[in-house]
């Protein structure tokens, strides 16, 4: 292991609450512990290819102490990945040598972890990885940040449209985020007690939602709330019958939710609305979970970069925050299993 | 004035948050300071043309005790207009002389209270008003309860989003509620620091909008948000401009915030990103304000049942709740004066 | 009125959520509207007799524009006042005048404003008053900033408390806010659906509160929340009768709360706990309201700085913010009204 | 294995937010998935001794399916433990009969499942054990539901406090929860950014505590917040020496936060505040994360019911919700681990 004298640390691809909250704990650790030096580097990879004036911001305790409560990334991101052109890890690594950086911490999802593994199987890039993402569908780690804050986000907005749906006898569908794994959705519906779940794993039952809804009307209860992951898909047939024909005598067809609210409304005649949640699930202040978990995550790394663990990621496994190889970050898709979305169909109803 | 025995009461139109404050104070009052009698009517104006066996609600003190933390409206609702059928009116009129119904508090919107008013004068019935919108668009009242619920709820979103937008140096362009009036927007504008907030009142100018992200773009700071009622509107030509085609070969028009967000892109090179909160802005617990407010509105209408104030309705003047003629519900709708628009105006950078 | 060149701006006394909106409002009018320049006076009137290095920080639009969100003052604050010492009048003015200083804000409660009067009519100061009071105490205004906020979190406290009284089968008596006035405890009393709420302006009827609670468990609810100010009293023979002596030998005398919660508790044999909420009541982001109101007293502020209205204050009357004479501040405290209280204990129960 | 017919449940001691997550998902559980009858036994142990007319309370699908919301527990509670009495054993087993229970699930901390544990073994009472702390301080479980609430609650508080902290340049000694182990305040401190978290596992060190705010209070940041447990202590000595003299000339003592508040004033020369949280952090609704953990522990008790797994109580271990011998109940205090602590104080400053 070279002596370490300055780690160099970016956030690259989607943000996830919590983000702040390694960048700090990362940064004190190195710092007041182990007496390294840290620096930022904004925009994630982008830095290291085309630096700007501000690229480079030295990271101070006290620049960091109060982060923890902020949402998003005081570095920055970029979905920009050195290997989509040629020549460009090899200008990556020159930069991360002119910037005098010995150690890096690269935090992302698959794509910048898978980055950083090349970085340091072709060129012995003395990195560290710390996994990212909100939707909780990375194998390599139990729980990762972000997550409990958007599960919660989408848990109060279906607790906020029950009045409103119940008051108007509606069902209201909410398209949850959730493109390849229903984690978010799954944990929301459950939540929420909404009155069904749909996750991308499983394949909508329509009759069996349909049913649902008309057993509720029977028995004087004539709402509901459905909780659906983006990345659910209904044939291209069953989207275009539902499609309508706007003012301007154009065709629109609809996401998801929108589409399954009218085959709702149209199967079960109650008045059907939809909600698409977006972005608001990425942001605002962690939840005191993800600010105590990404703290741990940020920790770990800090002891990986001063013992020389390059090559290696931080991930939680079962209550244990460990160190596995950053080829683990690229391992399949961590879907809901299928003994959780049953326990999630024990409340449907 | 006929001795009041038995208060019926219904809520018509969109719920608002603070509907069961009006609810709950209205009962409480009349029981315990009058010694009347209240039942509610479900599913407003629809109880008394097509009554089933839940239409009518006896409502005790503590039925209603700690309904005042809910939002929605315990009555239920429908957009039910008896004047639209010759007939219905006198049916109307059956029904409450059926169900012993001796004054009637009807909360709604223009619609509701129009019926109201139409009802008093044409049959004398023993009609009290109390006010209701979201869109706080009411002439006859300076502010209307709920209102301030959707503001906050706005204003929270639109704070969790810059942090995203921050982070990601995007602009994200967030459609509040207000189809007519503004004020939900200008009020979750200002209250969230949104970089520009645009109003139905007010043509929006692209070009104003565009140099602001970009002066801000010069100064380094990439991003910012944008809050732009749903009532916005701008040219059918420059909406089909930025329609695109979906990939199933439709054409998908967007709605004015996606518009806005592809223009602001095109125009400053800045990402951008959109969000509909729709409904979200509805529902949920009412803010401590609302609760307050409500609760003062509901308390003036049943004073004014028990003082037999029949044709009126109850409204905020200053800091009194008056009563006031049916007949101003359904002025002109009160739309952001230029002055407080030019208010909001110092903030936009 | 002499040509305004620099404008400065101090905060006095007690903090309340909003006083950041205010700064914020003054500051981007002053620059952007009128071309004013605007320095901040850290530490209240201390600034001006003690300064420090840190004292003046200039602000600029973007010092201001995000810190709308944030509770607290950063200018922070001092309860120095200058009239206390001879000769530090003196000080002051001169001070100002070192500072370059042509006129100022004092953003404070009747202690700062008494101060801004008096050195505006001994010394000719060009000084614009803004009343800050969380107790919503000052009879020239009719709403303060702050006080939103403060009835917010009381309330929030409230409703949290009422599920873990209602599992025990206890009652709880909870301190609010509020020495003199009972504006806040009136309100989060109202807003909560407490089952008693009692004010300073109110001798507490001690039998009243007993029988209502021994009403409510002869119907099977034993258990209850009260709402009460921190300034109501009661006799000295009372209070000391509640001491306890503590398992030092020592003899504890207990706060209002909890002296009232073991009156309680003797009385109806029911189990009954207090909470002292305390600052908290302070803190953190002011609400959507506040930041709208606050940020309206800023831009009046700025307005009457630019203006020349020298020894005014503004205040909120009815839906508009006007100037006042400064004398005004030092008024007799608002306390709540005997017709705003009677409509409270309709909700007793 | 007897076969099950109807499931008896009961929740004893203090609250946790989540307590009716289990009951809802042991019910709706039991019904739709094996057919069981469920009846909640109001008042914990004590429902078992002295039946009152409500004590048994059907359980049907839909009247738990929203209870998931509420903080709190739809049974209430007791801290009556029937080994307390002779005989009282025997008559529990008893009532249990002659309500028709087959099944027993107890929900509660060590002195309810203590009790159940003894029952199974005394008398072979058919029960199911769910453990139930707020404090996280049961050696048996990974994480206890409620905790997360509790954590999020003093979070939110602190982070409150920090805005009036350091606008008045103050330290605010805040207590959290937690007599024996410091689960709550670690998580809190961490969580908040505290500048110190003392909790009961580790011996306050004056000294530190002093020299982190002088230094702080060098570098021109008077101010700053702890997190202090109720159950850490000082000698008596050292309680004593900081007692004051009340008006009435009672000497009174104050509790642990009041104490350090004022010995770090007296230490370092900053203004120091102090809150104690209180039953705050008890009640409210639950956190998405609560609410999903409760509703796993709910779903496996069911299970182990169905399974006959008596003398069983249900477990998080790692990932997994398994059975373990209620015997595990009554283990030691699990308390915060040194290496926990350690990684805490990394960001003490």
């Amino acid at each position: 292991m070279a002596e370490v004298k300055r780690v160099g640390m970016l956030t690259g691809g989607g943000d996830a609450p919590g983000l702040n909250g390694v960048i700090r704990a990362v940064t004190m650790k190195c710092i007041e512990d182990y007496g390294h030096e840290v620096v930022g580097l904004k925009r994630g990879w982008k830095s290291l290819l085309d630096p700007e004036q501000d690229t480079v911001m030295p990271l101070g305790v006290e620049d960091v102490r109060y982060i923890l409560q902020e949402g998003g990334t005081i570095l920055g991101s970029s979905r920009t990945n050195p290997y989509k052109k040629e020549g460009d890890p090899e200008k990556v690594v020159k930069q991360l040598e002119e910037f005098g950086v010995d150690a890096l911490v690269a935090i992302g999802g698959d794509d910048t972890l898978g980055v950083a593994k090349r970085l340091h199987d072709d060129f012995g890039t003395q990195v560290i990885g710390c996994p990212k993402t909100i939707d909780n569908d990375l194998s390599a780690t139990d729980t990762t940040f972000g997550y409990d804050t958007a599960v919660s986000i989408a848990t109060d907005a279906i607790d906020k449209l029950r009045t409103t749906a119940k008051s108007h006898e509606r069902v209201v569908v909410v398209e949850v985020m959730g493109r390849h794994a229903g984690w978010i959705t799954w944990g929301a519906g459950l939540a929420s007690a909404a009155n069904v779940t749909l996750i991308p794993e499983v394949e909508p039952d329509l009759d069996q939602i349909a049913s649902i809804f008309e057993k509720r009307a029977k028995s004087g209860e004539k709402w509901g709330l459905v909780a659906v992951s983006e990345g659910v898909t209904l044939s291209e047939e069953f989207m275009t019958q539902n499609a309508e024909t706007d003012e301007f005598g154009h065709v629109r067809l609809g996401g998801i939710a929108e589409t399954l609210a009218k085959e709702i409304e149209s199967r079960t005649g109650i008045e059907t609305r939809h909600v698409v949640l977006g972005h608001l699930q990425r942001g605002g202040t962690p939840t005191a979970y993800d600010r105590i978990l990404s703290t741990r995550y940020g920790l770990r790394a800090a002891e990986a970069v001063n013992n020389g663990e390059w090559g290696k990621m931080v991930a939680l496994r079962g209550n244990e925050i460990v160190t596995v190889d950053l080829s683990e970050a690229t391992d399949e898709t961590k879907t809901v299993p299928n003994d959780l979305y049953k326990a999630a169909e024990t409340f449907f109803g």
